[in-house]
């Protein structure tokens, strides 16, 4: 195509790439999604239609991103774990970013009506996202532990403070000073004691967040080829490697996941 | 809420703040929109249902973000200058770039329906948005100009190519070949005599894109106060400014459109 | 050269270059100078062998960096404006600030003698520098009136300072609780009344700081050329201009000097 | 002090803090050093006084910047190694590199005499730095493979290419048209069968360039402490651990350097 006297102007646009050898994890988050919940009636303090639409957005992610490894999800935020030696997008931090982020909101709208079926959807949401660079195995895993220890804390203190209203009938107000100060054990002994809930009976997927892994399979596919008499043709059959994203509820802040998995961090550190 | 000892993984957040004083622009773009508009049967050259769909989306984005001074659009690309002096987001082009490219993608898949009635949305598609900083208004001038002789140029092209496919019964290669090397006039010319299209005739939202502009109507509202004895309410009118968003579809090269409209740009340079 | 397999390391080299068409700053500090003034003995409020060694480090960097078009100093620092369409290396922020602090920091030490004959340099002094980028001339100005009104707020309580301490006998926490709270009018009024010192009849190069700017000069030279019988050579006188750096101690915050000098912004904003 | 209205172009300075936890190279280069030692007629392929220059000028940088674990020097550039963790500067880019390079400079120039005792140094030079930041032990240590490797095929064509001048009387043409094309082995045998030269005989400086590394010593100092009978003092001898830089000559690619030396980079990844 022909070229203009203003082509100058893209002079201005700034390289973004990101430091080599590094992995990229780009975080995304629900924008205004307290008041996004609410508008929708999202049952509190955890509402499945709302984790498993935020969960298929984001293995419609992967599925399109192949260098990520690995993501980690709960309530209103994911992160996406891209391979230390990606090159996707020339590891330019706005491509990433933009259209994986793009890519989960677009997704999530045309996937509303499936696991909303009774709710319209009132107004299109948006996400945020950014960028983290991680130069180590050791602190990618502390990133994804702070993750995991953040929806775990959330977790209980909604779970605690939930009940309060709509089991005790407290107000707000009332549920906020009762939990004032109250440690983790103070909370289990609550829920115990108050309400016959066992915390660690409670869904996985609401005390561990979700996480979505790669793992291979081997298949049986079959295919087209010339009949041996060259007259025609016939269906043979063969294996494959098919890599298909696997759904986990389960901690990664300890090791033994990561031992189970040495594929995913490689061995390199 | 409790803070836990991963915490310190906050630290490799980058900061990126734009320069003070610069007009930031957001450009996003429709990635593989030459499939997306195969897939969902466009209209070619110019589809005026994307078209309208892309400018509601962007409306959107508009009403949204308040600071948004103008936005300019064609084909499956737009573009949205921030006033130079925005604090929105503290200008950090992470959160503008992406909140903005993933509202923009949620609204297209959420209004699809209406553009589209008859035409079922296949996938999500996905946006790539970038921050591209202009420090004076005459570079911002000539960046639109660059995006604005960018549409020209393109539909001048595609016209004749269609039309070449369409009517003359060309194949793609064909009217490839039959357009090398043509210049402006040649294709005028070939639009002219060859197909009895005067160009110039043609809808101007296809030959100029869109522009999406702000101004203020004087509007007459009502408001319920107290009334004169104190004993009810009454209603009582009153005048208010209400910013609506205006479309153009007009050129924005020549020196005109910004001579009758310098409040966009302001005096400041 | 060969090159070796090690070579990929420099991927992890980053881009630095600045926006196109901003103001280019380099302003450079000295490092730990209140300890190095008094291990050398500076003369205090205002010490004038420093103050022109500052000088000529800083004329040396504007005849090495052609594309710097002003250059303002005052105490320990200088601060150094590239022109808006400078190229020079590429406008890499990191290329520009090192080789200009490093020189200007081995000039400073390759003329102490010249400057200090009476006093060794006890050890070699360094820099820091940093990049600024400013997007209009108006901002520009305002930089620049920064750095001298700083000059100007540092010299009034230093003389003020010094007075206390050298005539009057103060100790540094006395002279520093008599300025306490002082304004600009009550420094003028003690240095006059106790001191009998009118601040405005200072040197302005301590007052106003020291502005380098380049001016040109249209001077007669001489070049050999062939004489006219062929058979040798003859003298010929011609017309040149050439380039010098100006050494101007004026206000800068007012618009008398950039009304006078109109070439060293240029017209455009 | 007062701040004045013109404060506000502070917030055009960026941010330029290197991301956490990677090791932080320094790299300076002479400009223009072809120039350099030309002008003050140094000794080629290696000028020993130069080398030594370069040397004490690297020493005074890693006595002032307590933070750099290692440096490594070859011909008229110099590469320091700050530790992963360093919080020097607050890890700030800028201020990192012109505070190293302009203390480089300036020392290189303060010490000028001393090494070249017979050569007035006829303008002061300049350097320039950049920072590089590595994510991995097993990448920096690939960076220092590089720049050793540089230097020996550096200094192997150097060898040759001067012997083939000064004392095989080819013109520098003539010596880089033998040399074209020549690998290693060519060259060794070149050096050996002509002019009668092991290369590996060579002093190690000039092969594999000089490295400086930190390593503590244990020695007896005194102080003077009251004495038993509490009317006087006396002198009292003690251990301490002191840090000093140790000068090698010596392989960085190979494991060996790192298996006897592991503090250097520590066992962390």
């Amino acid at each position: 195509m022909a070229k203009s006297k203003f082509e100058y102007v893209r002079q201005f646009e700034a390289h973004d790439e990101c430091l080599p050898h590094c992995w990229i994890v780009v975080r995304i988050d629900g924008k205004g999604f307290h008041r996004f919940s609410e508008m929708h009636n999202f049952v509190k303090p955890n509402d499945d239609r709302s984790l498993s639409l935020m969960n298929v957005s984001a293995e419609k992610v992967m599925t399109d991103f192949r260098d990520i490894v690995l993501a980690y999800g709960q309530s209103d935020e994911y992160s996406f774990v891209f391979r230390k030696s990606t090159t996707n997008y020339n590891r330019r931090a706005s491509k990433l970013m933009t259209n994986l982020v793009s890519l989960f909101a677009s997704t999530f709208v045309y996937n509303w009506t499936k696991h909303f079926p009774d709710t319209q959807l009132k107004y299109p949401p948006a996400f945020d996202a950014r960028v983290v660079l991680y130069p180590s195995n050791r602190i990618l895993r502390d990133y994804l532990s702070w993750r995991q220890v953040d929806c775990h804390i959330n977790n209980m203190y909604n779970t605690c403070f939930w009940k309060l209203i709509q089991d005790a009938g407290m107000t707000t107000t009332e549920a906020q000073h009762r939990l004032k100060g109250t440690l983790s054990g103070d909370k289990n002994e609550l829920l115990f004691s108050e309400f016959g809930v066992n915390y660690n009976n409670l869904p996985e997927i609401y005390r561990k967040g979700t996480l979505l892994v790669r793992s291979s399979v081997q298949e049986t596919a079959t295919k087209t080829v010339p009949n041996k008499n060259g007259d025609g043709t016939m269906e043979e059959t063969f294996q494959r490697k098919r890599y298909i994203t696997e759904t986990l509820y389960t901690d990664i802040v300890g090791d033994k996941f990561w031992r189970e998995h040495p594929e995913i961090l490689g061995e390199d550190s």
